[in-house]
Formats: C-alpha cells, structure tokens, sequence
C-alpha cells in the first residue's frame, strides 16, 4: 500500500527546550526542503542515506523563523519505510504552530493519532501486535511494563501466534487435500495424530489466554485496594509508599470520602493503589456511598491490603457500651464473645479474621493484613504474638509496620512484588496483556473446541478444515494478517500523534 | 573555560511519542558509545563531523532498553561547542529514566539548568544576551514575541551594545592617553566633539532605555484590563477572545470574585487579559476586595478596555431611587444631574465618560470605551450617536461589538494590537526586553549622565575616563563581557534542564 501524501506532527511532547516535528511521506525531503536551507547550502533533495543537516527554518519572507538541525532518513531505511524527516526545533509554541504552518503550506498534511506507525505496518515493517506495543511502550512507567511490550515490539510474542498458525495451516492443508479426494474416502490426515496436535494447540492457547491476567495487570498496573477502619493510616501508608502527600490525611475518623487512586513503582512493577473510605457502618449517606464503592473496588482489586491499628483499643470496649454505629461491619453477633476472651489491650484477632473474611475475597485476589502504628505499641512481645494469631485466625500473611515512621514498608514492598510472577514477564515469554488479543484468542480457543468437538463426532474433513480456519482467522488478527480499516481506526486512535 | 565532566539531561517536554536526551562533553561520545550498539556495528567514537546512527540502548544485562537514533556532533562544530550527543528515544517514562540511569553509570552527571547553554557561552559560542535569549525563544508564544527573541539570539541585539561600546572605548582610550602626558597639560580629546559624542550615546541609551516598556510589554504579554459595571458582560468578552469558556460567567450580578488572568495571541501579540470583579459600591467584604484588586490591576495593565451596556437603563432610574448601593464608583453627585436631561433609553455617556476618567488612568496607558451588547439594541441610530457623545465626553476610542453574537470583534482586535508597536519589533530595530538589560542599561545612563556632568564642569579627563569606564562596565554586563558567577547562575536557573 502507497501512500501518495506526506504527513506531518509534532513528534515531542508539550514543554521542554527542543521539540522534534517528524515527516513521512513520498514528498518528505522536498517539502522539507522547501523550508529548510542547510548552513552547507546542499539542497536536502540529493541526499542519501541517514543524514544530518544543520541550518535554518525560513519563512516565505525569508525570515528565520528558528535554526535547526534536520535529520533525513531516506526510504526504505526509516520508521515509516517512507521518505522521512525530523526536524529539532527550540521547543516554543510559536516554532511549532510556525513550522507547522510552513510544513503545510508546502504541501504536507498534519498527521493523525498513530499515522506514523500505521503506515510501518501497511509497509509491513512491523505486524499489528508490534505496533500496538509502540504505544504500550511509549505508555510503559515501569520496568515490567516495558519488558512486556519491549518483548511484544521485538517480534518475540508475535512469533509464538505464528507458530500456531504454520501449525494449523498444515491440519488445513492436510483436511483440504481430503476434498480433492473426496469420492475416495481417503484419510489424509491422521484423526488420532490430528487429535493430539490440536490438543496440544488448545493447550498452548489456554495458556497464552491465562497469561492475559498477568500481562493485563502489569500492563495497567496491579490493582491494590487499601481497607480497613477508619483512622487505622491508609492514607498514610499510601502517602509513605507515594513518597509525597498527595492523599487528604487527617485525625477525623471518616476523611477520605473519596476513592483516590495514585500510581507508584515497586521493583519495576507499577501498582495502582487505591485509598479507599474506612469500612464502618454509618448514617451518614456520603460514607455510606463510599463504602459502597469500597467493597465495589475490593472486588475489582488484584490484592487487598487490609491495615488494621493494634492500638485501636475502643474497638471491643465501645462494641460493649452498645456503640452500634462504631462496630466493624458483619461483626455485630461474635464482637462480645470474642471479646470476653481477651486479656491484651489489643483489638480481638478472631474478629479481624472474620471482617477479613467477610470481604468476599475471591480465591485468585491476594491479601495481607497489615499491622500498622506498630511504632506505638511498647509491648513487642505482645505484638509478635498477635500477629502470629491474626496469622493462624485469618490464614493470611501478616505485615507488621509503621506507615508514619516508614518502618518494614520494606516487607509490604516484598509482599506486593511478590503477588506478581515478574520472572515471567522478564524471562521473554509470550503474555498476552491486550484486551483485543485476549478476546481474539479466546474466539481462537472456541473455534478450536469446535473443531475438537467435530473431530470427535468424526465430522467430514471440509467442516473440521472450517473450524480451523476460523481459529486461523482470529490467531491472524492478533497479529495483523486478517484486519480490517475498523479494527485499524480503532487501535491507532488511542495512539498519539506523532508516532 | 573548558569542561572535565560530560552533562545529560531529557531535552524534551512531557509527553509525546519520541523523547532526546542530551549529553556535551569530552566523553559524550564515548559514554553514549557505552550504551548504545550501532546496527552498524561501527563504534560511536570513531565517527566525525555530524553523523546519525541507528541502534540499540543496552543495559548492563546487555537487555534492549529501546531502539534509538544516535545523532553525533564532534567538537566544535555543535550547540555547546564540546562534543555532542543527542539520542531520540520513545517517549516513555522508564525508558527516559533508564537510559539517563545507564548514561550515570557510565559517568555522565544529570544537567542542571540551562547548563548546555551556559557552556555555549563559556565557549564564546554565544554572548550573555544572545544565551538569554535561547529562553525567551523556547517561551515565546506569539510572533511578536519570538521576533524579540529571535533578533537577540541572531546578535543584532548585542551588535547596537558593541556599537556603543567600541565608541565609548575610543572616547577612554583619548582621555587615557592624556594620563600620559598628565604634566604637558595636552587634551587629546577635543572637548566639544567629546560633549557631541557622548550626547550620541546619551540618546541612544535613552532611547534603548524607553524600548524597555514596549519590549517587556511584547515579552511577558500585553497586560489589559477589562472593567466595567458589574454584567457588562466581561466574562463573556473575555471567553469570545480566548475563543472557550474558562471564565465563570453568569448572570447573577457579582459573580466574578476573583481576578483571573489569561493569555490569548491576537495578530501576533500576547495579550494577557484580566478579567475583573465589577466595579460598584458594596457592603459585601468579598467583593470589596475584588474591587480593591481591580483597581490595583487596572493601575498595572498597559491596556484598559472599560466595558458599557447600553441597555442598562436602570442605572440612572435606580441612582433617582436612592439604592446607593448600585451607585456606580464615585458618580453619586453628578447621577442626578446627568440624568435629568436624558432623552433616550441608554445610560448617560457624560457620567460614564465621568467614571472612566476617575480610573486613574496615567498617560502611557491606553483605553477603550467597549460597548457591548449592540446586538440588544434595536435603534443603531440612537446607539451610533451615543457611541459618539461617549467618544466627545471621555476623548477615549469607542468600541461597538457584541461580545455574546462575536459582532464586530475585529475592531476589538484591531485596537489592541493597534496599541503595540508591532512594526518596530519586526523591523528588527534593538528593543530592551529585558529586565535586567534595562537595569544596567540605567545604571550606564547614570554614570553617562555623570562623565556629561564631569565635563561640562571641565573635570580632568582621567576622572571622565572612570566615569566612562563605568559606562561601558554597565553595557558589557547585558552582552557578558562583563559578568559573575552570580549573575550566571540567577540567570541560567530561570531555563528548563535540557537547554
């Protein structure tokens, strides 16, 4: 596919000292050129190869609008496979809208989210998948997110869909001969060696259709919800793992009201924490909306911290003295009895356990419950125990810490890292982390199941070929071979402009 | 002054698809050549001139960090003068943070600000005028701005001040040469061409001096003022210029409290407008000081557009009422008067014209009698001839427009830019855009105005000579000629990290 017209964008991001503007296109060096006059006095025309040229953007006036150095990077060794140019620039707004305006006003067309990319896979320098990880890349904040799309952008992830693919062509190729035999009942294709080949296909899809959990969450960051009563330091320990102030802290039971969401690195791997309103019962409809939206977000997390305070003494003593607004939700019936048994001034284990287990956790979320102001209890005996007794109780790790003093955030760091199978991601494995390819390969594994179905029935050669050729047909849009101008517009619409 | 250590920084702003990092020193090529592997297979270091490379970051693990462009230029022949390396990335926040990790790994030290242009100007690649102009550059937003920028950095800026100086050397050097011969009572320089010179460069200094206001106007934007009556429609005029809605408007009289600023290129020029609280008599504390702050903008703009609604015809009926409190700003005696004589509908052009000249307004301001709302107005006669009894009264222009249906907008505009002396920015005359040129550009005008002094008293000339000698001290402080670590660094911490 040829594109007639050189496009144009401001390739840099807003602010900065030097901006780049990029061109690509049959027109590229012209256009450039006409705008360009090289310190050297050689028209850009005549180049060759890559090369750098400085000199001075000039106005129809001949007024020097900025001086600027222009790389030139002849088709087809350049991004786009195109003619392409970039041009630094002082990064002002007025150079760029300038240039721009010159670009245009010498032919070149502003460019669209992605066009870049989109016409170095229309000249097939890179398939659909790979393309897709420019922009993930571009997106990625840290080490594993990058390493995902990196492996995604380097062709790794791409060659495991084309393995399968030149797997199930040759069942295709095999079934279809059948047809052209068909009068004579000839079995081409062996059903018992066929059956091990597209199990062993079904196989490595589920699994690729598994990874998309990991990949998904690494790529937009691992989901942790932070519980708890109020005032047990959520928005502390979110601000300490934060390292600024960024949440509302205050002493007012009940402050945050708000879910607040803040994205951090740990080890590579990016988490989105979210600060939720404390889990208490109140009148209050405000908190109450928010603790709706509390167990709505625990639902929604990959891990859920749940903090408790072992200071936070009042808990049973108030739950005696009929204080029903203060009882921890669900609560109500085991708070005295479990109470009557304690003899530390620390709030009842069994009774976390339980408000633990009534979040409705289900089994693939992780959760720890974290003892924080650890740096108040005196006792560290006592404290030991009991968090060896909200262990046993709850079945559950057990962090211990202090958010204000930023004592073993450490430990919760190992904990969270740990919740993610990063030796996964860096190991180069193929992992799916893109909602389009997950739903495509999960279309994929259906086709499958039917054509498994259909071999076991001993359906007709022709038929199992069609079923097979639509796991082929989905396979193939993960990776580009089957596309459409839609599903093109849709992808490259989330990209930015400029790449 | 030359440089042992090698500076990296990301030149670019947030955001974006491709990022360039920076470096320039002695072993920018051979840190880069540290990090990046050449598809070539060729080493960095042994390239020369201006070449571009394609290739690979590695980290220590020898991972693909990013495909990237190497550009390369040796020494001098780059913006610092020292070897340069600028590598273009993808944009993404670990990629950035990764490769400016593994070029500190290498030896590289993260830039400060401004400190790539601070060596240009320690390598003579640039003067102190034309170094601070790089900034001014990157931040100018209009064209006016930028032609301001551009003539500085271009060094016809800087040529005026060596003109001047190359003079007064010639005068210091006579008046020395004097010294000399101190016994022989010679006078080398004839006094009378002496007073006729220095009256030269009194009148150049002068007249650079006056430049300030019109350079510094087009610099940091053309402060304008826009009062009026409280629902005059302010806001919305405001929200027509800067073509969206970022002003509360309403029509609850009052609403807007606080003075918002913002900035909008009108043919060029950067108008920074001010929206303000209107201006009426009221118990409300709030709006007090709002009023307070208007007349505290208003004394600060260089523009005043003072807005009228010549459909609020309450305001004489509501004066005879006696509700002072809608009273405009110190009209109260004059009202009645006024409005006895009234015939048509419109409020009366005397006490307007009366309430603008009660502005304050000094002489070097400019201001415009806006009439808004003419859309409102079915009689264009009556509203023509009070648009002309309003220009009689107050001797200000008149402006007819209807900021709500964008009538007449154009005149607006065309009185604005109207106030800029626009032709002399771009004939590219030297205008003083600085604040610290102006200062020591003043500074120079005083000890002048002393030689002139010292002369006429018929002081020896080596007294004069001093005089002069301070003179040109001042002159070369804006060109750098003259300078100090302090002045650099007040003056390189104002740029972004990266240029």
């Amino acid at each position: 596919m040829e594109h007639r017209d050189t496009i144009a964008a401001v390739a840099t991001g807003s602010g900065g000292a030097i901006a780049v503007i990029r061109l690509s296109g049959p027109d590229a060096a012209a256009i450039a050129g006409g705008v360009f006059a090289a310190a050297s006095g050689r028209p850009l025309e005549g180049e060759r190869g890559y090369t750098l040229h400085y000199g001075a953007i000039r106005d129809e006036a001949g007024s020097t609008v900025d001086d600027v150095v222009v790389a030139l990077y002849r088709a087809p060794r350049s991004y786009t496979g195109e003619d392409m140019v970039e041009i630094s620039c002082h990064a002002s707004p007025y150079i760029k809208s300038e240039i721009m305006r010159l670009l245009g006003s010498h032919g070149a067309r502003q460019a669209g989210p992605g066009e870049f990319t989109v016409r170095a896979f229309l000249a097939g320098k890179m398939d659909l998948a790979q393309a897709e990880a420019v922009a993930d890349m571009i997106a990625a904040e840290g080490r594993a997110a990058h390493a995902l799309a990196s492996n995604q952008l380097r062709g790794s992830y791409s060659d495991a869909f084309g393995t399968l693919r030149a797997q199930l062509l040759e069942l295709v190729s095999l079934l279809e001969l059948e047809l052209d035999f068909g009068e004579e009942d000839v079995e081409f294709a062996d059903r018992s060696r066929l059956q091990q080949t597209m199990e062993a296909i079904g196989t490595r899809i589920a699994g690729l259709g598994r990874s998309f959990r990991l990949g998904n969450t690494i790529r937009g960051g691992v989901p942790v919800a932070i519980a708890g009563r109020p005032n047990v330091g959520k928005s502390t320990l979110l601000n300490t793992l934060l390292g600024d102030d960024r949440a509302m802290v205050s002493d007012i039971a009940g402050t945050t009201r708000d879910v607040i969401e803040d994205t951090v690195n740990l080890d590579g791997v990016t988490f989105r924490f979210i600060d939720t309103a404390g889990i208490r019962r109140t009148d209050d409809v405000l908190e109450g909306m928010g603790i709706e939206r509390t167990f709505d977000r625990i639902a929604r997390a990959a891990v859920v911290l749940y903090l408790v305070d072992p200071t936070e003494t009042g808990v049973t003593s108030r739950g005696a003295a009929g204080n029903s607004i203060e009882k921890p939700v669900g609560t109500a019936g085991t708070e005295q009895a479990a109470g009557a048994g304690r003899k530390d001034t620390m709030p009842d284990a069994a009774m976390i356990a339980e408000t633990v287990g009534e979040l409705g956790l289900r089994e693939e979320q992780q959760c720890a419950i974290v003892v924080n102001k650890a740096d108040r209890v005196t006792d560290a005996d006592a404290l030991a125990r009991w968090a060896d007794e909200l262990k046993q109780f709850s079945g559950r790790e057990v962090i211990v810490l202090s958010a204000r003093q930023g004592m073993n955030i450490g430990g919760l760091i190992r904990f969270l890292v740990g919740t993610v199978e990063t030796e996964k991601v860096y190991s180069g494995d193929p992992i799916v982390a893109n909602t389009r390819h997950h739903e495509a390969l999960t279309r994929a594994g259906e086709a499958l199941a039917r054509a498994q179905a259909g071999l076991r029935d001993g359906l007709a050669g022709d038929l199992l070929a069609q079923d097979i050729r639509q796991v082929l047909h989905h396979l193939g849009e993960i990776t580009g071979e089957i596309t459409t101008d839609d599903v093109l517009g849709e992808i490259f619409s989330k990209f930015c402009v400029g790449k």
